[in-house]
């Protein structure tokens, strides 16, 4: 077995393929070296050696003789040697797994410095002083990393930085830059001394011995707690293992001729392809990341080193070529050698994700399902959503008004004054204001004054909650669960990292970052939304529409579920429509409920005292729910539309307070304290787990009567308008199979009824929601009368957790941190548990009902990872809010391309196990 | 195929044992005529017709000949004649299916009377008044039940007593027996008006049309809404279908040598061996129930009328002989001649019930396993609760004192003053005065309020509900959800049935009926808790507990599973163990927290701005703790104490309202204004799936590992004293195996810190609830770090079904009339949904660990049916509140025999499929 891959010169012992081994570091190093790209010589012990020492703590035999080997590589390739006096070999000592772990594990920098080294470094870069920072930087990262040497207790400062102190302190300076060689060599002797003390080790001046110090500890630290939360936290197995790179240290810092900097191969904002990038001249790594000097433009480079230039400019063409990938690099020149020192596909932006994509299908760099798996499904959002300008954001940041931080819940950019309640928010925005609607939490009485709102901002409630799925639906910029505000509501105003922000003050909140910002950030819609929703930009006009239009176009062509929208009112199905949605995969009635004199119906309907006045009620709300859905009906025109009947508790309908309950009282003619008692008659313990869902309808038929009526005569109207017309009845919360049966009597008899009085045949649907485990255990027998399946598994989550959405929030930080759950299970769906679920109720639904259409219209729906299971699991669609469209059609288009894939590379296998059984 | 079975005379074509062909009522009327009992002639048409001609509209070939045959039989065994106007043969025609349905279908008596047979019955009887009230009796019947005439909407009367009451107002009379004669003479000819307008039928004259349609009515019957509602109630297959039962109508008011009666082969209320009932001379059956005339004591009839006694007497020693079980009969005598209407196996009370199958197995006429099994277990509850003076009740009955009913829902009775806080129950309790603790719904600030009130009554929540299950795990008398009472704290007083009753007034409530009654009845303690949890009654002084006694001890002998008793205190420890508990399956820590000091030490933990804080609060909470663990312990010598950590959510443990806030702000020194602020912060919209069980633990470790350390210093303290202790910590509310990981990691961690201090070794267990469906869905990777599962089906009820056990109550109702769960799932458990995850989690658990313990601790495990489920599904143990362990002892033996029995009918099916698979 081999353990140690060389690299550097004009070839290596491995290659970017060799990730698994190499680690992507070591790897892509190699893979430069074998291109002739000039990279710092070294070499890479390899993971499964990590895995091994760890196990075993022992190395393998030979391993210290081929990393001998491999020094001696890198002291030919650079001319210098180890331990040398004069011109001494310095290397750094970094970890490398197959995927980055940034910041989780160690890297030691200058090994191979000591007392006598360290004069040669300071000669050679005619810098002592740089020379004895470097060499106490060693000695410190050695004493903390290598021997352990750091604080024993939370309240102990780093032992290091104590003695720093104590220096600066005596020389009366504040800052590490104002100290001096002569400083700095005193403290290298007072490190080794508490080295000495505490650990009773001497430091190492033997340079080799430094090196398998470092290497153990580089191994050690895979198993460091940081490193395990963060495997644990983004799924990375732990018998990975992490590679050692040993590479030759080079030095920017070696005069003007000397310098380093980052560069793309194409603008990572934009996209555009430009070769982009910025440098320090003089100077190494930390400082362009310290941000102490200011770094040029890598464009100016070419007038400062036009040979750097011109071959760094040859090289990020040869590595996109190569890799077919914008890439991310670091270099350093060193006395005019140009060294590249990491090559990595790069970070970018939704907006540039898209351009490099499609524009690399047009240079024939890559294919059209390539490009497709190239996009984070999630940072199509970024096209559809209003931005901040760039320059007034970081204006603002620079000028301290980020005021806190809450959870990016609706995404996009809203500037506006603070109202703390829905009606102020509708009076300013009647009178033309901009507001940002600021809560405790909100509820479905907020609604229409979220809908006045620009954006949303709450103290409390998560990435699901209530004003989060109200804003995401309504395509609202929203910040949720900013705790660090603190909302009163009696004098109209907040208080938020010791600031006081008063009704009508100015804000800015960044949904896409959870930024709430102090004063007016200006804003804008973006070029698809002007193209789409607002039609007040021509499709030639942009470039950003016309290449997300092209991508649309190819996930459609390889997609197999189809993307529906959860729509309530006929302008989020129109939205929905533009944005590719073929039908609409949830409407809630009672949203509607709370538009105009739809509430005061409901309301007298719910405290009506008999099935009489119900009845009396819910003949008012019947034209209003009509006209709500053959508005929906006409935007859906020949695509299906799912209605679900009343699911809210009823007590969400009714006012809480003493004075809307006068208000009410007066309006309706009822006393305020019967409104009273029925709110208090109505309360419950556990409203999620309450009188809601089918529950209501099987109390109150008349209910699910009146809104199949509405439903079927809407259905009517449109389809005599020449429109077509696909009605689908959703019964919700059911658990048993004979509540379907009770609510689809009255459903079915219902629509037979007005079709009969209107004459018209036509083809529907009854189906129901999945949202509680009794259903999917028993879904055999629910599935033999539901045409439809729709998983709610907002509410599956909650029942199959045990975890109510309102009230998580407390405990899933912590979860998450512990790595109890590696994701929000309200975002993500939870595959293990309630996916366990989802698949068996499909499973044995289609046992009874093979025809059975199953659907998702969670917030998983708008939910890539969760678009992908549902299409492993066999849903026919899914369905999101109108803004998450393009985001599911890309999900359900990639989910796609992978199952091929997979299949594809199933193949050899199978024919191999074909090949071996016919032997 | 043969359709009728003739009875009557010396022999019949049926027996017994033919329940399924011909009913119960036909199926015991056969066997008496084989015994060479005298029952009137008669025949029974099977119920395989009954389903075919449902099905098809017609009566299979040769029927009407059969029939014709039947009635021949009748004639000749009677010696009357149908339709002979000298001496007419009347018949009664009802239903009989294979299990009693009591008045859910149709009944027609006196059938063959026309304007000619009634002069012949007249003159026979010499009482023309019986004879055309008869007459009309039969017409009226035959026109609602045959031909419809019923009322045709809700607010219309009977149309045949609005006939009636027309005659009563002209002659200025109230009652039916004011009428004469003539009167109901005309009255039959109205009622023959009334059939022909309404239907336009003619009444038919002629007996075997008469007979026709009453034995089509009565097959119709078996399809009525009624008797559908009720064959779901009661789980009946709907295929089964009625028997008709044709018979020769006696009379028993034909004179002073004429009467009828009811009786019973032994007392059903204490089941005392003797001959049992009362009887009416010259009367009819209704007149026995109508309760018209008082009847008179059977002894009596030896008196009156010897040779009848005589012949009754055998008749009862020859009918328990052969059924060998207590029979319920009733019995005519017309004209000197005593004929057997009916027996069938007699309702009996606990009391009862234990006596007779315990002194049958003493007279040898049944084995112990057949006594066993004809125990209802939950009858063994009326042994354990204290009991109303039966005269006292009878007489508050009688003077209309019972103002309401509500759910039985902790069983005995309890009569005390009404309090309407549990303040004032303490209060009141301490000053030696007996209360009943009246509240719309308790909390568990109620405790010690429950525990000094002889008996609570609630306004709101359901059979487990909080106060319901409080209640009998106290074993206290409990009348819950009464929605009839309007309780006003403010004013201290409760309207019902529009009396008011104030605080401090008398009332006695019924647990085992769910009355409540103004005033006091007074009451006593059982007999066997008088032995068992008092120790005042010496063992061989109570007949009653001396049979209890027996067959809790046959029980132990058969059974597989054992039975454990959920207990927090020391006392309800010992009473389990009285009650033959074999250890704790579930310790409720927090049960203990409103005792004594330990509220105050645990609101101060919550409200503790930091960990250290917390342990601050924490260790003054340790001692405490340690001693009730360890009284526990002391009284489960030798068994295992399952001691759950810490569940409910902290908020359930501060003051909700200001006064008390302030109190408890005064005491511990904090602000009242914190206090509230706390309150509100920790407020959960749905606390049942918020912040609670392991979540609690996981947030707060040093909460586990306080209650850890209390339970292992505990063990060892009482370890010390000599006693075997076997502690089992058991984590709540795991729904991911890396919460159960963390929460088993601190306990384990924290048990062997103890046990090293104390230098101590004991074996003891950590393990689970499986109360979340995720945690059954994901069993297999929880157990692999288990050592045991309790189910804690209460909760696994609640998130399964989506229904919050504290506000289901205001569908569960209509759900369980409707017929959508046939019972309460809180009560019996789910098996089609909870049962299916239950059995699932036990499967998979196994497969990883296959010594896994699992139990359940839910209130399912004192529940009969769930614990024949749990036994199935191959549990090993039930844990039910103390003072039902008799009950599940009962339950887990039957459960037992059941299998055993199941078995052993398989055995002969399996050796014929041996046989047949050899052939």
């Amino acid at each position: 077995m081999k353990f140690i891959y060389r690299f550097g010169g004009t070839k290596a012992d491995g290659s970017a393929k060799m990730k698994n081994k190499l680690g992507g570091k070591g790897a892509n190093l190699a893979e430069m070296s074998n291109l002739g790209i000039p990279v710092p010589p070294g070499f890479t012990i390899s993971t499964d050696l990590c895995m091994d020492y760890l196990k075993t703590g022992k190395y393998p035999e030979g391993l210290i003789e081929e990393a001998e080997k491999g020094l001696r590589h890198i002291e030919g390739a650079t001319g210098k040697k180890f331990g040398d006096s004069a011109n001494p070999l310095l290397v750094s000592v970094r970890s490398g797994a197959r995927i980055s772990m940034p910041g989780m594990m160690d890297t030691i920098l200058n090994l191979g410095l000591n007392d006598e080294t360290v004069e040669g470094l300071a000669a050679l870069t005619s810098n002592p002083r740089f020379a004895y920072d470097s060499y106490r930087r060693f000695v410190q990262t050695y004493g903390d990393v290598v021997l352990g040497v750091r604080p024993r207790s939370k309240d102990e400062h780093d032992p290091f930085e104590v003695l720093i102190d104590k220096v600066k302190a005596r020389k009366k300076v504040k800052l590490d830059t104002e100290l001096e060689a002569e400083d700095w060599k005193k403290l290298v002797a007072k490190f080794k001394e508490l080295i000495k003390t505490r650990t009773g080790v001497t430091f190492p001046e033997e340079p080799s011995e430094q090196l398998w110090g470092a290497i153990e500890a580089v191994f050690r630290s895979w198993d460091n707690e940081r490193a395990i939360a963060y495997r644990k936290l983004n799924r990375i197995p732990h018998d990975w293992g992490t590679a050692v790179n040993v590479q030759a240290m080079v030095f920017g810092n070696m005069g003007a001729d000397s310098g380093t900097g980052v560069a793309f191969t194409r603008d990572p904002a934009t996209g555009e392809n430009r070769f982009y990038g910025e440098y320090l001249e003089n100077a190494q790594g930390e400082d362009v990341v310290a941000g102490v000097r200011t770094p040029k433009p890598i464009a100016q480079l070419e007038r400062e080193m036009p040979v750097i230039y011109k071959k760094l400019d040859g090289i990020q063409r040869k590595l996109e070529s190569h890799y077919k990938d914008m890439q991310d690099m670091e270099f350093t020149v060193e006395r005019g050698k140009l060294w590249m020192l990491q090559t990595r596909t790069g970070k970018r932006t939704g907006f540039a994700a898209i351009r490099i994509a499609v524009d690399m299908v047009d240079e024939k760099k890559i294919g059209r399902n390539e490009a497709m798996l190239r996009i984070e499904p999630e940072q199509l959002n970024q096209l559809l959503q209003p931005v901040f300008d760039a320059g007034e954001k970081r204006k603002a940041v620079k000028e301290g008004r980020v005021l806190a931080k809450g959870l990016p819940a609706g995404p996009g950019a809203a500037t506006g004054k603070v109202v703390f309640n829905a009606h102020d928010a509708q009076e300013r925005a009647r009178k033309g204001e901009k507001v940002i609607l600021t809560r405790i939490e909100t509820s479905p009485e907020d609604i229409r004054g979220m809908a006045a709102a620009s954006g949303i901002l709450t103290q409390r409630g998560g990435m699901t909650s209530h004003a989060a799925l109200v804003a995401r639906q309504m395509g609202k910029v929203c910040v949720a669960g900013c705790e660090d505000i603190l909302i009163d509501y009696g004098k109209r105003k907040m208080t938020v990292a010791g600031k006081t922000v008063k009704e009508g003050d100015f804000i800015s909140i960044d949904g896409a970052t959870g930024e709430v910002i102090a004063g007016v950030v200006t804003t804008r819609p973006s070029e698809v939304i002007q193209v789409l929703a607002e039609g007040s930009l021509k499709p030639s006009k942009s470039d950003v529409y016309q290449r997300f239009a092209k991508l649309m176009e190819w996930s459609d062509q390889v997609t197999r579920m189809h993307v529906r929208a959860n729509a309530d009112k006929p302008e989020q199905a129109r939205i929905a429509r533009s944005f590719g949605a073929r039908g609409i995969g949830l409407c809630r009635t009672e949203h509607m409920f709370f538009e105009g004199a739809r509430i005061d119906a409901v309301r007298e309907m719910i405290l009506a005292d008999d099935e009489q006045g119900r009845r009396k009620a819910l003949a008012k709300l019947l034209p209003m729910q009509r006209e709500d859905f053959a508005g929906l009906f006409r935007q859906m025109d020949g695509f299906p539309v799912i209605i679900r009947t009343l699911d809210p508790p009823l007590h969400e309908f009714l006012p809480h307070d003493a004075k809307t309950q006068k208000e009410l009282a007066e309006k309706i003619g009822v006393s305020a304290k019967k409104i009273k008692e029925k709110v208090e008659e109505l309360h419950e313990f556990n409203p999620m787990l309450g009188h809601r869902g089918c529950r209501l309808g099987i109390t109150y038929p008349e209910i699910t009567e009146t809104q199949v009526r509405a439903i079927f005569e809407a259905a009517c109207k449109v389809t005599k308008e020449g429109k077509k017309v696909i009605p689908e009845v959703m019964i919700p919360l059911v658990g048993n199979v004979r509540e379907l049966r009770d609510q689809r009597d009255v459903a079915e008899r219902t629509a037979k009824q007005v079709l009969t009085e209107q004459g018209i045949d036509m083809h529907y649907m009854i189906g129901t929601m999945i949202e509680i485990p009794r259903a999917a255990l028993t879904s055999d027998e629910i599935a033999e009368i539901a045409d439809f399946y729709s998983y709610g598994t907002n509410d599956l989550t909650q029942t199959t957790l045990g975890f109510s959405r309102d009230d998580s929030g407390r405990f899933l930080r912590d979860y998450i941190n512990k790595g109890i759950f590696t994701d929000d299970p309200f975002q993500t769906i939870d595959q293990q548990g309630v996916g366990k679920l989802v698949a068996l109720g499909i499973e044995l639904g289609r046992e009874t009902n093979p025809k059975l259409e199953v659907g998702i219209c969670g917030e998983h729906g708008g939910d890539p990872r969760s678009v992908e299971f549902c299409h492993r699991v066999g849903m026919n669609y899914v369905s999101c809010s109108p803004f998450r469209v393009p985001i599911a059609r890309m999900a359900t288009a990639q989910a796609a391309l992978r199952e091929k894939l997979a299949s594809e590379a199933a193949k050899p296998a199978k024919k191999a196990v074909k090949k071996t059984a016919k032997k």
